[in-house]
């Protein structure tokens, strides 16, 4: 194969009370990276559309590029040559997993032209890379979901252990990414280092509740236990109007509503289309509300996680 | 009816990384409550066997006797008088929930000789009751599993909201309790109000992979999962040889081992009878290389909870 094309999906991570430890992927939005072999050894970014020219071109530094790096050096492949052909299609630095999307594409890219010499789950290390290079610290639960799809759990780092879960088929979600921004490493910076053994409690409750209603499935357990006693209460103050747009989400009839990642994205999960709409309407009339404009996706729950689309 | 005879099940609460939140109940050992409607009003502890005098027999400062209190004054008919006789199959104070269990026989046993006037679910606030008699505290996590049958989640207090999960067919469990004493409220006061954002995201990964690993099932994730960063380190100093125990419970194939509730009983969850009959017989010999003799007990997780045994 000499050139290939493939999308990987946007994410929402910590998902309400799984800080660290729960993501998901949606169908939309998502990056789309295009390989093409080249004689001369090395990875070359020959373009990257959509990014407003915010991103580094050098390939060491980019998120798609050190991925496709580090697997050819692991597979003792450094001879071969690729361009790199990055395509954004979602906010940069929006708490949608845009790094993780564009590195999960290049590798899994990568994999699929040189004839799959390794297993899907194996390129996550890989695609953790891009995230060390883009964030400053090698995170799972952006990579993880994008590219296994589906709700996924990394119970742990060391080893890595990462357990993808089945969602209730025709569970939406909906994405609302205001125009503002927040800086991932200030919404890390002001978290505390400690929290009360009562909030722990409650949060461990309320994950074990979230990942039993997936389970069952259970949309009421779901429901009840998208609630963050830890981290939600600190990083909502970074969003202007967080409260009520989360209000207007549940009065729409969201199973829940919390943030997206980091921020300043905020996302809700619903049991069908027309709920996760009429939701995504609601979220983006609050932020409005305060004249601050937003897009709104509403997709499914993504199951496959990357594909193939040239 | 005039007479019942109810057996209510033994339980091991916290389960490893699920402090105050989970717990799952065994075939036996448990306790037995009988009661014989009388004439005149009021409840009456007749007599409690097996507890070498130790409990208190005046009915409202009785777990069994306070739990059918509560129970006759909601449904109103203080007009019903019954006498109990409670028989302790189970060493008090041990951690294996003991108290719950007498709650448990009690509050179904008067709910049976009434003709059910309430779901089984409906009683858990009675036996929470009988809890807070005995510990001081209203908790879920042993009256919960009792009642109800299987592993369950406390998933929250208020409102109250009580989880049963199906837990893989033929997983046994494996209980040591050692002759050693170790008092409740101790194993509470000497726990850390505060614990560090990163144990807590650690411990959540594990509550996260052992509801995931029970429900899929999954041994092996079931085994990863049982992992306590936060409570165990801190009490295990007060079970003498609980590293050795430990450790002689997973070389002899046990899933995963810890504290039960609040010991000293130590638990282990298995894949088969005979590897939780090898385990227990492997604890039993790690705490006597340092002279402390145990009773151990093996059986299924009680998918059923309490039983009509007369």
């Amino acid at each position: 194969m000499e050139k290939i094309s493939v999308f990987a999906p946007a994410t929402v991570a910590n998902v309400a009370c799984g800080f660290d430890i729960f993501g998901f992927a949606v169908d939309s939005p998502g990056d789309v990276v295009e390989l093409t072999r080249r004689d001369t050894p090395g990875v070359r970014i020959t373009d990257i559309i959509g990014d407003g020219g915010r991103l580094p071109r050098e390939a060491a530094r980019n998120t798609a590029g050190i991925s496709i790096q580090r697997f050819l050096q692991h597979i003792d492949r450094t001879d071969i040559g690729v361009d790199v052909l990055l395509t954004k299609q979602m906010p940069l630095g929006s708490g949608l997993g845009s790094s993780a999307a564009s590195a999960v594409a290049g590798v899994f890219a990568i994999n699929e032209l040189l004839g799959r010499p390794l297993q899907t789950i194996e390129l996550l290390p890989f695609a953790m890379e891009g995230e060390r290079i883009a964030c400053g610290s090698a995170h799972a639960d952006n990579v993880g979901p994008s590219l296994l799809g589906g709700f996924v759990v990394v119970r742990s780092y060391s080893p890595l252990d990462v357990i993808k879960l089945d969602t209730p088929a025709g569970m939406f979600a909906t994405l609302v990414h205001p125009d503002i921004e927040v800086n991932t490493k200030d919404a890390r910076f002001i978290l505390k280092n400690e929290v009360s053994l009562k909030n722990a409690i409650t949060q461990m409750g309320n994950v074990a509740g979230l990942v039993a209603g997936l389970l069952k499935p259970d949309y009421d357990l779901i429901s009840r236990s998208m609630v963050d006693v830890i981290i939600e209460p600190v990083r909502s103050i970074l969003i202007p109007q967080f409260g009520e747009v989360k209000q207007a989400a549940l009065d729409s009839g969201a199973l829940g509503c919390s943030i997206s990642g980091s921020g300043p994205s905020m996302f809700a999960l619903c049991r069908d289309l027309a709920t996760a709409e009429r939701v995504g309407q609601a979220m983006q009339q609050a932020f409005l509300a305060v004249g601050i404009t937003s897009e709104a996706y509403v997709s499914e729950i993504n199951r496959q996680g990357p594909r193939v689309i040239g």
